[in-house]
C-alpha cells in the first residue's frame, strides 16, 4: 500500500481476474475502492483454489484492502442502489470498473444519467460482447501453437492468465488516463478494453502481425528462445537452468565461463560468421551452439556454475516449481518489501503482496486483509449515499442488502 | 491514438518489451513519447523478427508514433545532453522511462539536480539490480513446471513474454498515478517496476502463494483449466476447441448441446453431487465427465457445433495459428477498429494496432508508422532544447548526435 491516489474513490462491480485485479491495483495505489457484489456473491466467490474453511483464495487474493458491499442486483430497488453508490458525487469519485455487459442497467448511457461526468471502464471478452475468457481468446490468436515441444502436434495452453492480468493492469491505466482526461476537460467517458483486443494488439506490438504476413507462422520451437541464444540447459547435478545471452556481454561472460571460445571460434571459422555482435546468428546456428553449450553445462555443478555465471554477467536462471522457488529464492518472497503476513477471511496467514511497483521517496504500508462479503454495506451506505441507521435497517429487512453472512 | 493524454511528455531511454510498450501505450493515448537511442540503436535495435530490408519488425513493433533521437551516450557531452533532455522543463513534461540501471549517469539522484519534480519510472530484473528477463523470471516463480502435459517431466517456457507485457501496462499505469500525485502535492519519485516483483505479486494475487502453502505445489494438468470445467476437445472434422463451463449457463448450455445431460445425470446419482451451481466438481469429477464431452464432440462437425454453443451461451473457441486465426476471425484484424494500415521502416505496410482500449465518447484516430532512428533529433534538440541550427551542426559534427543514418 502507497498514498499515491489517496483521494480517489473507485466502485467496482464485476468478477474474476481483469476488473478486480484493475482494482486492486488502484486500490494497492492508494485509491479507495468499494466492490459491489450481488448478495451470496458474485460468480467467482467460489473460485478454486479454496482454503479449508471453504473461502476462495482466488477471491482472497483478488480483493485484498477494498471495501465489500453485497446488494441484490435483482430488483429495481437493489439496482437503483447500486446505481447510486456508482454515481456518488465527489471529485475523485465517479470512477466505475466493471465487466458487466455493455448494455443492460450498468450501462454507461443509463448511468451517465445520474452522473454527466462518469467514467466507465468496462472489461470485456470480445468487443462485440461475446464471452470469451483468457483461455479461449489465447487459442483464437494462435499462442498455444507456438508453446510447448518442437514436435507436438497439439496447442499447449497457458496455465497463466496472461491477458486477465495485462487487461487489468491496462485497465488501471485506462481509469488514470480517463480521469486526467476528464480533469482537463470535465468529460467523462466510457472506456472498453476487450480480452481479444488486448491479446491481439500485444502480438501486434511485439511484431508478430508483421512477421506472419512476410513468412507465415513462426514454427513451434520448444524451449529456444527466439532470435537470440537462450534455452534451458541441465547441469551435472540435475538441475534445469534457462541461459539467455542476448547482448554481447552475455555472450562472451557464457562462453568464457563454459570455456568453449575456441569450440564456438572453430564453428564461426567453418560458417564464415561471427556470434559476438549478432544475436540471430546465434539463434540461426543454433544447431552448433547448442551441443557445444549442453556439453560443458552437464559437467558442471549448478551452483558453481551458477556462481560464476553471475561474476561474468550471465544472464541465467534456475527453473523452480513456486514452492521451491519461494524456499529457494529469497528475494521472490521472504526478503522481498513486497510483503507482509497478513490474516485474512479464509482463517490463513501467509506472505500477501502489496504493489508491484516500489515507491522510492514513499514509506510502503503493509499489504491489507481481504474485507469479508459484505463487511462493509451499512458503513458505504452510511457515509457514500448518507442513509440514516433506520433507513439501512430497512433494506436489510427487505433483503436488497446484506451485510456479513453468519459463517 | 486518442487525444486522452494530449500535452503529457515522455522521455523514453530503454530497450526490449516493458519500457518501450509502456511508452508506446503512453503514446497511443495521446503522450509525447521522445525515444532516445544510442547512436546506432540501442541492443534491440536488430532484434528479430526482421523484414527483408534487414529493420527489426520487433523494434518497428514497439516504437509506433514516437520521435526519435540518436545521441552519444558514451560522452560526458552526449549524458549531458540526454539529461537536459529527461529534465527539460514544461508542467507536463518531466516524465522519464528507462530500464537503464539504478545506479549511473541515469538515476534519479542525478537527474533529480536537474529538475527536482521529476518522475522516474524504472523497469528492473530483480529488484536488487540483479539482470534478468521474461524467461528467467518466469523459470524462477514455477511457471514452466506449471505449463504443458501432465505427465511432462521437464519445464515448459512460455513464448508469450507475459511478465514484460504485464511490466509495460503497470509501469504505465504507474507513470500516471506519480503524475497525478505530482499534480497534487508537487512531488516528484521515482518509482521501479520490476519484473521479479511484476511475476511474484502477481501469483500472490491469483491465491497461489496462499495455496503453495496450504496444500504445496498445484500439480500440472495438461491443458484442464484448474477449478472449473475447461479443456481441449476435438471435433469429428479433427478441429481443437477450448471449451470452458464456469458459470451455470455455460455448464447447463454445454450439456444440452451435446446431449448428454442423461449421462451426466447418472454419474451426479452414482456419486452423489450436483455438477449444476459448483464449477469446482466439475473440475474434481473430471474424470468422470472429460470422456462424455469427448465423446460427444467426436461425433460433431465443427461449424454446426459452434452454431450450437453461441446460441446457448456456451463459452468456447477454436484453436488457432496466429495466421489462420487471423484470417478465420475477422474480429481480430481484418475487421477491428483498433487496426489501419500502416507503411513502416521496413519497407513494410501491413495492419498496425493503436491503443488496445476503445474510447467510446472520442474518435480513434489510425495508428502512427514508426519513426527511423534518429529522425527526429534535429527537431527535438530545437524544440525542447531551444538549441540554434548553428549548435545543432555542431553536435553532428562532433558525432553527439546523429540524424537518420543512410541506408
Amino acid at each position: 500500500m502507497y498514498p499515491i491516489l489517496q483521494g480517489m474513490r473507485v466502485i467496482e462491480c464485476a468478477s474474476f481476474i481483469a476488473a478486480p485485479s484493475c482494482c486492486l491495483h488502484l486500490r494497492q495505489m492508494g485509491a479507495q475502492v468499494i466492490r459491489i457484489d450481488p448478495i451470496g456473491g458474485g460468480p467467482d466467490f467460489n473460485r478454486w483454489p479454496l482454503a479449508e474453511n471453504g473461502h476462495s483464495l482466488y477471491w482472497e487474493g483478488l480483493n485484498k484492502g477494498k471495501l465489500s458491499i453485497a446488494v441484490d442486483f435483482a430488483t429495481p430497488e437493489g439496482r437503483e442502489l447500486v446505481s447510486q453508490l456508482i454515481c456518488a458525487p465527489g471529485e475523485e469519485g465517479g470512477l466505475f470498473v466493471t465487466n458487466f455487459p455493455a448494455e443492460g442497467f450498468l450501462s454507461h448511457e443509463r448511468l451517465v444519467q445520474k452522473r454527466a461526468d462518469l467514467i466507465t471502464a468496462r472489461v470485456m471478452g470480445w468487443a462485440d460482447g461475446t464471452p470469451a475468457v483468457d483461455y479461449t481468446v489465447n487459442a483464437a490468436v494462435g499462442v498455444p501453437y507456438m508453446t510447448g515441444p518442437a514436435d507436438g502436434k497439439t496447442p499447449v495452453n497457458h496455465v497463466l492468465p496472461a491477458w486477465d492480468l495485462l487487461a487489468g493492469s491496462y485497465a488501471a491505466f485506462s481509469v488514470l488516463a480517463a480521469e486526467r482526461h476528464r480533469n482537463k476537460t470535465g468529460q467523462g467517458q466510457e472506456v472498453r478494453v476487450p480480452l481479444s483486443d488486448i491479446a491481439i494488439a500485444s502480438l501486434g506490438h511485439l511484431g508478430q502481425i508483421a512477421e506472419v504476413q512476410l513468412s507465415g507462422d513462426r514454427p513451434r520451437m520448444g524451449n529456444t528462445l527466439y532470435g537470440a541464444f537462450g534455452r534451458d540447459f541441465k547441469t551435472a547435478d540435475g538441475v534445469h537452468l534457462m541461459v539467455v545471452a542476448i547482448s554481447p556481454r552475455q555472450w562472451s561472460g557464457l562462453i568464457k565461463v563454459l570455456g568453449i571460445a575456441e569450440a564456438v571460434a572453430a564453428v564461426e571459422r567453418e560458417r564464415k560468421v561471427s556470434f559476438a555482435q549478432d544475436e540471430g546468428l546465434r539463434f540461426t546456428h543454433r544447431d552448433a551452439l547448442f551441443p557445444l553449450v549442453e556439453a560443458a553445462m552437464a559437467g558442471r555443478q549448478s551452483k558453481e556454475l551458477g556462481e560464476a555465471f553471475d561474476a561474468n554477467g550471465v544472464c541465467w536462471g534456475p527453473y523452480h516449481t513456486l514452492k521451491s522457488g519461494i524456499a529457494a529464492e529469497s528475494r521472490l518472497v521472504s526478503a522481498n518489501p513486497l510483503f507482509s503476513k497478513v490474516t485474512h477471511p479464509s482463517g490463513m496467514t501467509y506472505p500477501t503482496p502489496g504493489a508491484a511497483a516500489s515507491w522510492m521517496q514513499s514509506e510502503r504500508a503493509g499489504a491489507r486483509p481481504t474485507p469479508r462479503l459484505g463487511e462493509h454495506t451499512d458503513q458505504v451506505l452510511a457515509e457514500l449515499l448518507g442513509l440514516s441507521s433506520g433507513e439501512i435497517g430497512r433494506l436489510h429487512d427487505a433483503g436488497r442488502v446484506a451485510g456479513l453472512a453468519k459463517d
